[in-house]
């Protein structure tokens, strides 16, 4: 039996989000059907990231065990074969039989949001790219992101249906740049509770375009107080980027 | 009676392109019947670009006449919120009766071509470039490319099904770069024979791989024989980004 570890990218826009439920289809029903299929074995994989409905990725990582006898690093080529052409797996990999996704001493997340910001939405952009028609300030989304880095209690910055008691989390580092016509926020932690990023973005969001100084950034993360949806910014701007296991294997 | 002149943009990946036919769903189809349905009238567009199945674009052109009392500028604030949020109204504005989107004394036309190159597709860009796993080098790209600026008879870089005699098109410019994870090609001309854009880029990808010389290009043209689809860029790749109407209304 060995272990393997999947690189996985897609566009999230047709699915109901990583983790499998009743109510659409999910990336990790298809990886289980599609590697079933490839290995003849019933596979349960486990996901690092299980990222919502609408929600993108380009290097979420999942494992399941195996008896096949497809080598490692060709697992990656025969499932993209099967695969609908909105997920890829990026890279297949041997790792011990104990090494599990998301219990990891040290584990990097980066996630980026992307914001189109112009007078009309782009159709071309809509799948990847929240549309905000107000001119945002980058300069002001800069000052109030720089108030999220560190380790805080990120309670302000969590869904009220959070499912956990530990809300404290470390930013490393958070960027706002402009590139060609988007707005990218991109931030990299050890660690994002429920909505995180996009309360985060949402927040940011409301500094650019003058609703919030920067400081506010800063009382709401005083404040320790779980959020509603209203400033959630929307699904499809989000992309986990990657995620680093500085302890690999 | 009054001219309404539209600049409309669209993700081409759901349509069977601009021209409506009986096979599938079409940019024009949808125009035609959501401006009839806002001005209470049977509209029927004249549009500039017949753009190509899977093909999109950020400005292509078209007009219709109206009796409506709505002003013009809004028209497009109207159309938007009954269009499907793959095809948005940029602008409108009122033309000179006679004023016809192809029939124009000076027209500059504008397409680029995306090209994904890398060792894995990606999933997010799928719909909105060509994926090529070879490396190109973009700097004979660049030399090839140069072959085709200039009044020439671009006959071998038509389809053989174009329905035309007149195959003399001058391109004013061509340029070949790099955009983060893309190579585009831009380029720019009077006008552009069918399919001649996408057969560009594939004669180009050709060189960028180091299939053909940078010179192939010239021979290609002075071959002056149309071309069968072999070479031809998938249609993902292309956007028409604008027209230029030097001697508008």
């Amino acid at each position: 039996m060995r272990r393997i570890k999947l690189t996985v990218a897609y566009d999230g826009t047709e699915y109901c989000g990583w983790q499998i439920q009743p109510n659409g289809i999910t990336i990790e029903e298809i990886l289980n059907r599609e590697i079933s299929s490839l290995t003849g074995e019933e596979i349960r994989v486990i996901g690092a990231s299980r990222t919502d409905s609408g929600v993108h990725a380009l290097g979420n990582v999942a494992v399941f065990d195996t008896e096949c006898s497809i080598p490692p690093e060709r697992i990656a080529y025969a499932l993209n074969r099967r695969m609908p052409d909105d997920i890829v797996i990026m890279k297949s990999e041997e790792v011990s039989h104990d090494w599990h996704p998301r219990y990891q001493d040290v584990i990097t997340k980066t996630y980026e949001y992307h914001i189109y910001n112009a007078d009309v939405p782009n159709p071309m952009k809509r799948r990847t790219t929240a549309f905000v028609s107000f001119p945002l300030d980058i300069e002001k989304m800069r000052e109030g992101a720089a108030y999220v880095v560190g380790e805080h209690d990120f309670a302000s910055f969590c869904n009220v249906r959070t499912n956990t008691n530990d809300t404290v989390r470390t930013v490393y580092e958070i960027t706002v740049e402009k590139r060609e016509d988007e707005i990218v926020i991109r931030i990299k932690g050890n660690g994002f509770l429920y909505n995180m990023v996009r309360i985060i973005a949402g927040v940011l969001i409301r500094v650019g375009r003058g609703f919030y100084e920067p400081e506010k950034v800063r009382d709401i993360l005083e404040e320790k107080k779980r959020t509603e949806a209203g400033v959630t910014a929307p699904p499809q701007g989000l992309v986990l980027i990657g995620i680093d296991y500085n302890k690999e294997n």
